[in-house]
């Protein structure tokens, strides 16, 4: 059995990702893939990348080129999608990659985005405690924020074990420069990040409620990094013991939080997560200590921004949505070296 | 239907290439992985993106641990699949991707490599003319090399449609680092590469021969360029036109060369092929002009060194040889950006 | 005794490596540092690496805000460099690096620029036999196209020492991506050139008139590449022997044409150039052979395209022009690794 | 006035920089590049960079090599310098970049390293609050680690004003590949870094007593991070508020303790601090502000590795200790982009 998905927003990075792992999904099929400015374009004239799509256009981004899909991606700059869907009919499922429908308290999203809130929709985070079961039975997901899915899924088993305080926490985490999506920006140019790690957004990023949310923490000082590398995100997550704490607990509270999980690979001891090892993958990496001077706990978790940082996810989460297995055109094999 | 596979040769980076394939690959099932020094350990810890394979460890490369295998994969150094051939009984599979059987003429081989000349199997390239059926009806394939494959399907239609003159064939082709393999060296450290490019082997790179008994060439000049990148090759293939061309003309010899074929891509006019496009895949994309100044046909040819180039081309041969579906397992979707 | 330099264009990538050279200049004070349009805002807003110019900001390009210069270097588009320097008053010396004045041919400028041609000044290549007298007597001088540099420079000794042929000269260049300025554009994004290698203005590109007028070679294939660094230009230049050649000849021309010379050194037989050599430098690395299989001559060159190619060669132009040590503020250690 | 100065161990990359920071200062002369495996081979066989040096060889790293000098510069893992040091004259200047006399506590030294404690000498961080004079003074000198100098330089200007807590610091610190040297390993291979981004030695880094000796902290939980560039450290410095905090008190106190400073910038409101402004140079770049979230300081700093992490403050040093300007022979502008 097969399902008719549209993308909307699909001219960018992540979109573009939506549409690569859809091409070789078994049970999935495009049936519109829609960009504002490049509807009527050749798809490869954007991504040269996507060779499987020939000949085809982008349409609009409007939901009468939608109106066949079963479900509908949103790839979409917050704000925008919001408006979307409220034009789409009840019936047809959407997962929005946007961050519009994340957040359930309003104030929080007004205080770290432009604009009025426009609801909540179901998280899109499966491998949260039940949240696979809420996605298959939802028509409207909420897909998480690329940071958010790394330092969630490093930060939650530490305070749902007890562990960790959720006071405090402090996340550094770098990502690749795909995250900054593809619209020409000196700072984003080859010649300026090649060879060159910078901070921005620091202690003021938007992911942070979204993060304190789904994971529990109390306070979460944040500082992202734009890394020289195209795609994965590395996010550094520190948090104070709760009480006597060793790497052994912190190993053993990852592991239990993930045993059987499809995607989520507590690393080995000694072996730590690095991002070419989930490089165009569903799948995060996790490893975990103590630090020898402070007692901090430290768990970095490292994923692809644009897989289960974005598409993958969504494709994760359209999969639990529409019946189909959970991982069908996902993998856990990241392209490397 | 399933096959079983064997990798000799497996903690290589084209082993460890071959081993992603095979493990998303619907119909192939990889029976063991063979390696010399790491045999015994954990394949994750020589191949950390292979998270698929979880708890399985690397077999010896021995004849008996491939017994059960309907094929086997030889990514050794050349001099070595030989070797291991010789041992394998008369009735299994193989796909060698070393050079021991790529060549016809003995005495080309022992120029260009140590050691007496093995004999020629099948050469691996499908997308000659002709070359489909034989490796389908073939028990012992020898896959083409990483720069052989992008310059001769460059080159090849140009010969064949008369365009070009097979003489004083100009080739300077660059590739990523992972063609120089795992094997720790000063001058292949991130911080030697990176930011740099730089030529080896100058005029006497040992694909040559090849190129030439494969595309029809008489004399072929070939530079290879080391280049900061961990993947990709890029041919730029140039030849004296045999009579008055055009840009018109080239496309047209290589767009006639490869009608219906799943995985070569000529371009449309003004986009040229990028190694970004082709990650992870078995594509090749291809473009062709003519020179404003000299009047030399330019055709520059972009590969996955370890896709097409290697790993991937494996897997369609095996595809062919086992009667599977030829693109089984394989995408021409490149992982970008 | 000091002089006193203003810079047309110091906003762009070749103006910002002008002024980061002469900020350490023992004998050049930079005056004025004009940018069009972000003239008026700090220097270090554009460079954030000249912490040198402290709380300078740019001047407009304008002739009155270099009336105080001695010298005047522009750094400018092909075309605005004529039309200011036609206001500049007639003693006033500059290096133009842009290409409105470097060809001899106008038929051939127009045929490669938009444009009427605006005159030839003393071309700014030292090295060149004659060269350097030519430039210190001169008040105007054009300075040499990054890729001409370091192909000129590889091949003119072959046809100065008769060795090589003139006709079907092969040239294969790859630069880093500050070679195409830092005006944002989406194919020079850090995602989208992160391990990918491609070429562009394919048999096309306008510094082959260049190349000829300067080298004495009759015709000249040239494919540009661009390579995932920020810097660096490896030009891979192949001739026709014109009699029996040996790799020795080869490097003798080499040798003997660049005896003495400060910045041009031909490697020890068996290293080969490599850009991260000439980092930052005004250095060009040569090293030569001669083909295995075709007889081809082979050269390559690596020059730093921002050093040698572009800022570092206006300053040894301007050195010579003012009677300073032709290497005052220059410097042959790459930074490197 | 010119002084002599020995490189011992200067076959790594830190004395390769060395190397590179005396060719071209003013008064500082190599009488000898000591390195042990490689003594009798070209300087430019190991260092293709370094052309200044032609056909000067390395000496072995023995005392008879260095006699000449006036001061000796050691680049050697820890535990050989101490071995060294104790064969030269004790007039002798020494700057060791080794961790051997760093530290002043020898418990903490025995935690973090192996081997026994080799006494202690003055620190080598100028910009420390009266460490200037004791450098100038003293004959033996111990340079700082590369994460340290970053980390120490953003934390301490906190503490001293007493708007941070010394408890519970935390950092994590991205480096460029330089840092762990130039002994092929493969997972420092270019293949291997490329594109990816890990922790390494997490919680339990040896910088850790040095940055707490120095900076006045109590606690300091650090992840040092490998970042896929060649040369730089990105240090992310947080701290607990000592009271009520803004980001203008941050930045007050960072400007009051570096007013004056040469070497150090604290940058303009909104600009952060990127390797890539420091590449090549002796500067550092801070900027901080404070969490909107948790309150935490946030202070990032931007060092070169190579440069003030390494050989360009050994030249700091030794010029102050040789009585030569401060800045002899260094930039504070990076080499970008």
């Amino acid at each position: 059995m097969t399902f008719k998905v549209a993308v909307a927003g699909a001219s960018g990075y992540a979109g573009g990702e939506v549409l690569r792992l859809l091409a070789d999904h078994p049970q999935l099929d495009v049936v519109a893939a829609g960009a504002h400015s490049n509807a009527g374009e050749y798809i490869t004239a954007v991504h040269p990348h996507l060779s499987a799509y020939g000949d085809r256009r982008f349409t609009p981004t409007a939901p009468e080129a939608f109106a066949d899909a079963d479900l509908v991606v949103m790839t979409l700059p917050h704000g925008q999608s919001a408006a979307l869907a409220a034009q789409l009919p009840a019936g047809q499922k959407i997962v929005d990659l946007g961050a519009d429908h994340r957040l359930e308290n309003a104030a929080e999203w007004e205080s770290y985005y432009a604009g009025p809130h426009a609801g909540t929709w179901t998280y899109g985070l499966p491998e949260l405690p039940g949240q696979r079961e809420r996605i298959a039975a939802a028509d409207r997901v909420a897909a998480t924020g690329c940071y958010a899915v790394a330092t969630i899924l490093a930060l939650r088993p530490l305070l749902d074990a007890g562990i960790a305080s959720p006071e405090d926490v402090v996340v550094v985490a770098a990502s690749g420069t795909s995250g900054a999506g593809n619209a020409p920006k000196k700072n984003l140019l080859a010649s300026e990040v090649s060879g060159s790690i910078s901070a921005y957004k620091v202690g003021a990023h938007q992911h942070v409620p979204e993060i304190k949310q789904a994971s529990g923490a109390a306070s979460v000082s944040m500082t992202p990094l734009l890394a020289p590398m195209p795609r994965g995100i590395l996010s550094t997550v520190t948090a104070k013991p709760a009480a006597e704490v060793t790497a052994a607990d912190v190993r053993a509270a990852l592991g239990k939080a993930y045993d059987g999980e499809h995607f989520v690979h507590v690393l080995r001891e000694g072996q730590w997560p690095a991002t070419a090892s989930v490089f165009g993958t569903n799948a995060v990496q996790l490893q975990g200590t103590v630090d020898k001077d402070s007692g901090r706990i430290i768990v970095t978790a490292a994923i692809d921004n644009l897989g289960k940082g974005a598409a993958a996810q969504v494709v994760q989460c359209a999969n639990l949505m529409l019946g189909l297995p959970e991982a069908a055109g996902l993998t856990v094999n990241g392209v490397a070296p």
